[in-house]
């Protein structure tokens, strides 16, 4: 309704509309999250209450924003992965970064009290940032859910054994970094199993795999659909469908659950048995027992 | 630590660093607000509860980000100016837009209980976008908040007479709407005045001004200061200062009061009597009395 | 070596790195070739002489640039497509899209005179301008040549049945334009075989395919090669060949003929049977007979 | 007129629209410069024909392109400055890039047998490559072309001495390198003097200042003019001026003539004789005597 002389101002704005046909990788880090861990006596090396809280909030992300096919979090990071074919605010960066890194605020900050509820927050709040990433292949996005993936492995088996050192071992920190400066995967097994009775394969899935978020479908058993569903469409943004089959499409997605799992997603298994994710195709509701 | 064949996929990062030398503003805008206001039944045309809501969440905004010179509200909007001398996060656009959507929504929804007491908040929760514009003058940069400060006016204007008509002229919204349709602001002010009683000019400041967050120091007399400190320097970021005084000035703006008023900022005035907002040099913090 | 307090400049600098794994198009187009060619009296609808130049002088930007696959020529447009693997100027686009053109300009001002010996050219001389589009995916850059493509066809029988009216049939250009208003391809076709009898599907190849510049090497014969050459490779960039390996094939393309034909680019085919414009690696020269 | 399936391809071009109220530089730098003046035998340090030939084709740069406002070449580069103003091409980087590249390459090539009437150009031809770079304010592009001045002069004393020690010592490259290795201005003055009797301040002035190209309107006397013409507009994009004024001054600045100047641009008084440079508003036409 407004208009005046100064509205010239918006044709300072830039466009930053992400490249077409591209995966959008929007992933958030928690702002001085070592300091905020410490403030509120997270337990090392890894809190489950506080990775509970990261899950519930990409959950929530997950369900408002149907354009996000697949999130994976570990620490105090959370990558969301949009579809090549989304539109959703017309692919603008900073629409979509800011409104991933919003709704994600605005859950941690409101479930934290269920799973905090003995610590109230106090100032200064947690928060987040964000950023936006294209990749243009499904291998490309792949690779850098694997790239997160072996992060997760990396950095929990250094934690798992910098803090056993720590906790069981008797050591300071500055001698447990010391302890473990150069050494390989193998070493570290070895330093858990030998010193304090740990196998490491043992330890939960969640701290060795990471958290994995996704609409749940039945699975497809690997071969049998492959005549059907192409394991690696081309392009799956090709495929023309009519608007009432995308109304569809939204309703069966929408009423898909939203499950949370750890589990491989670097090897094929995971996205053979889940073609939906890749296609952005609701599958079948698992039947109810 | 971690280092993978798969760390390749991070140069697909793109570089969105705002231009140098360019004033900043990161204007973030509720999400469906709407929808949100109608269902926690804010009052219309405008609710105190809900302003004074947003203009706490963003003085947390501007006291955890000390480059931010002035904000201004308005409705579910919030435009925050960055000094054209801002190097947080290298410029970059996407952490600038993220951290200030994600504090502002943090405290949204963390004050919300205080200023709420009797609603709790309930699912989708309250959520905002964002986006960053670069204005490379002085001149640019109050134009936009003036933009802003000149829509405020008339949408209130609009607004008041809108509900006056329903509230008070027992008409439906149809109605109103027809009745305001090609009106001027005359028009306006005369359907308040002669059938409601209603002056406009003793609405609260807070509707037809907006709400303006800024530090507070000592006012400057217009045209006293005027040799020592430019009005309107021409590039403020040139002026070299020493890491010394850098600290110091940093240490004064963090002990500034932030303060929330209710006034034009179009006009010269506002500007000359505060010079420390387009400069960013903390000015004398005003006696206690 | 200068070092000045001037320096800082630099930093103004924007990066325009071109998005990586993407099919680069530059092209680029005769500034004001409309007046350009009325004044040196160019044959209607298409001068060969003209077509020839243009193609020569594409021919010579491929050679100094083999990161150039293929480029196709229609009227004062040439579009050049850089392998999605090309590291060349880091993929920056001014950097690309200013040598293309200005080797292009410069070959096409210095071979005019062999081509129209006896018109000098004058003031102002024949100049282009250009622009750089990333394509993600083999299917998104054979669409962008299939645009051009069809483009050429469309406008080629357009322009051959209005010159026809005009030259053969005595009418006005604009008598010409009405007469074609609204009419299909098989209405054109009519009017020319009808009237004039023109046969278009004898006209020449170069106007009725356009131009294709590329490197020739022996035909693939389609469906033998298949095991070894992916015809339609998922990512090309993938592959890793050793510094020695890329040494030998850039000898091999620097050896292999660059070659102008009129044919089909639409259709598989041409592609399938010259796997080396996708793969960018050198096929074998063809014997000489 | 042609309307294809293939025409969303067209989507995939991305903007690049330079930011509002930014000077505009363009620059533009040979390719592979060493190689080329060696095959030609330029003279060391500096060749006149050469140079002249750089300075004809930025003339005709300028005078097809009324955008630019000043000019500035040294060696094999050459800066085109656009006025804040400019709306040519929408701003759009490559469109402004690839035809300043294109005209300059087309009048180098062109012009060549005029400057080197017994040297006839053989393949490669000469080329440019060019980039764009935005400056937000009138200082920033002064400080631009006071940094490529000052490297002028920096290299030029270097080469002079570089070429002396050379040319008139009978040194070869590796100890001339040596010998200036290290060296302050004033030792190259000394070896320059006591060595070869060449006092540097007598060098021409085209190799000690560049070449500065403009439009030639009568001098305005320092400080007469300052009531009407502010030396440094904070905003010259603002002045309004109708569309008849704007008609007029397009006129009246196509008759200007262009100059090439070899002067300091880094000191004040250039620009304070030469309102018309920054303000882009036609002067008054020399009158001839």
């Amino acid at each position: 309704m407004a208009n005046s002389k100064y509205e010239y101002v918006k044709d300072y704005e830039t466009p930053d509309k992400l490249p077409l046909d591209n995966w959008i990788v929007v992933r958030i880090d928690g702002r001085g999250f070592h300091k905020f861990t410490t403030k509120y006596g997270f337990e090392k090396p890894n809190d489950k209450k506080g990775m509970d809280l990261m899950n519930a909030a990409a959950m929530a992300v997950m369900t408002e924003l149907p354009d996000i096919v697949i999130s994976y979090g570990i620490s105090d990071e959370y990558s969301f992965v949009l579809h090549e074919s989304c539109t959703l605010f017309e692919r603008r960066a900073s629409k979509l970064v800011s409104t991933v890194v919003s709704t994600f605020t605005a859950y941690y900050v409101h479930l934290w009290s269920q799973h905090f509820p003995e610590l109230p927050l106090t100032l200064p709040l947690p928060t987040f940032d964000g950023r936006a990433v294209p990749y243009p292949s499904i291998k490309r996005m792949r690779d850098y859910l694997s790239w997160r993936q072996v992060d997760c492995h990396i950095n929990n088996l250094y934690n798992t054994t910098f803090w056993a050192l720590i906790q069981l071992g008797g050591l300071d920190a500055k001698a447990a970094e010391k302890e473990l400066a150069g050494t390989l995967s193998a070493d570290k097994n070895e330093i858990l199993f030998s010193r304090f009775k740990i196998n490491y394969n043992n330890e939960a899935e969640i701290w060795k795999k990471g958290s994995v978020v996704f609409r749940d479908y039945e699975l497809v058993e690997p071969g049998a659909s492959v005549d059907e569903t192409p394991k690696m469409p081309v392009n799956l943004a090709e495929v023309e469908i009519s608007k009432t089959q995308a109304e569809k499409e939204k309703k069966r997605r929408a009423k898909a659950r939203i499950t949370l799992q750890h589990l491989d997603i670097i090897k094929d298994d995971f996205w053979e048995r889940r073609p939906w994710v890749l296609s952005n195709k609701p599958g079948q509701i698992p039947k109810q027992t």
